[in-house]
């Protein structure tokens, strides 16, 4: 996966965000990856909200692999990546990473892992091929 | 309102509850006051997921007024409390606390709330008349 | 207050601000105002880590009002406010409110509430005076 | 690992945990589970507040690995496990898993995973030996 089909994102490290050993509180990255996933379908013309109430289906966590590097603390900038590592038909795999931003460089990696989600039809919660228009989208 | 209508139940204080600033998050408190809340309800046989399920209803939260006094820390175990404190068709108000416990016995006072719960209609999210069965039960 | 002296910030709502209603959980508008609040701050040079590093002090909430009048879904923008309500030597009262963001434009209001917020010393919690050099750039 | 090892921990699922697909959001297992590790050090005489006071170190989160297989809704109950999968001089490796509890019975498997804590000097936060009198507790 080159730099070029990595989406970016800026999350800044609020209170709400950390714990009492004065750090993120590390499943809060769980979060912060989510909101670069999010981003990353957005720019890509896929609103999750829309295509759950016009498909049915939406797409679901099913296993999440995390190393913590360094903690990152209150007031910090953190630049949050989302490249795609794998697809399949009903589920897509995405290696995210979590940067600290020193002065508008990228600064040391505090955190990465690996998000498998899956497509499933959101009254039974069961696994469905992924929608067409989304794998345009995102493999075209 | 009498000690005999106050409903108690115990909250410990983890990690995810805590901020930088070593002490548990403010906003964390409506958390606590929620689940003792709950718990009120499920004590007097409502069970809030098959109530929707059945009524389409569901409570939503109106208006909360907070006052923090002292903070909770790590490893705490607090008593929160919910008491009625008015009653109304589509609505009621709780007076509610979270109290230190120390060696079993009450301690200082942490926090205290006033929160207004209404009745909707989940589809449309519009103000209902509470379902008689929930005001039986709370105020019979 | 007039309107020129509104701090503004916007705040999108993903999965982690919703619950099982399908809408924001209404603890998280408090920390959508906190957001609002330290960007704020940061915009007036007030770096509330460093600060505390410095000073050995920092802010915590003393109180909450909150109203909530409109639910907030999955993918919505939303336009958060600040203003200063009233300046005393150990506390500030903020006004605050989250309003719908519609095609750019201001949409309706979804929740106000009024935040106090204490100056303390961080090691003791004890209630303290607010540093000058806060007073000055947010009470100039 | 027999299960006579194996530390048990009731979770009940509230609003807060649950997002907008109607089910417990996926970070929030990581809670759970860190409640259930704070329980067993609990009930094995390990305070952490205690401790870091005393020691000046902490237990931190190096690295999780999560697999999701049925989703938790609200007001489920849950049953949450913890076991030690390896022991090593600066961290542990913790097995974990949630159970969906169904009468008084295990149900179906909700969530499991493998969690590794390192012990850190908190100042530095740089990895150090777990101290012997927590290791004499654990692995005895």
């Amino acid at each position: 996966m080159s730099d070029a089909k990595e989406f970016r994102w800026p999350v800044r490290v609020y209170w709400e965000d950390t714990d009492a050993g004065g750090i993120v509180f590390y499943a809060n990255y769980l979060k912060f990856f989510e909101r670069a996933r999010t981003e990353w379908l957005r720019s890509l013309g896929v609103n999750q909200r829309e295509l759950r109430e016009t498909s049915g289906g939406m797409f679901v966590v099913g296993a999440t692999g995390m190393h913590y590097h360094r903690p990152a603390r209150l007031d910090d900038l953190l630049e949050v990546t989302a490249a795609i590592a794998e697809i399949g038909r009903a589920s897509l795999t995405l290696r995210q990473q979590a940067w600290l931003s020193v002065d508008g460089e990228r600064g040391p990696l505090l955190c990465e892992g690996s998000i498998r989600i899956s497509w499933v039809d959101a009254a039974q919660m069961k696994p469905a091929r992924i929608p067409a228009q989304i794998l345009q989208v995102i493999a075209p």
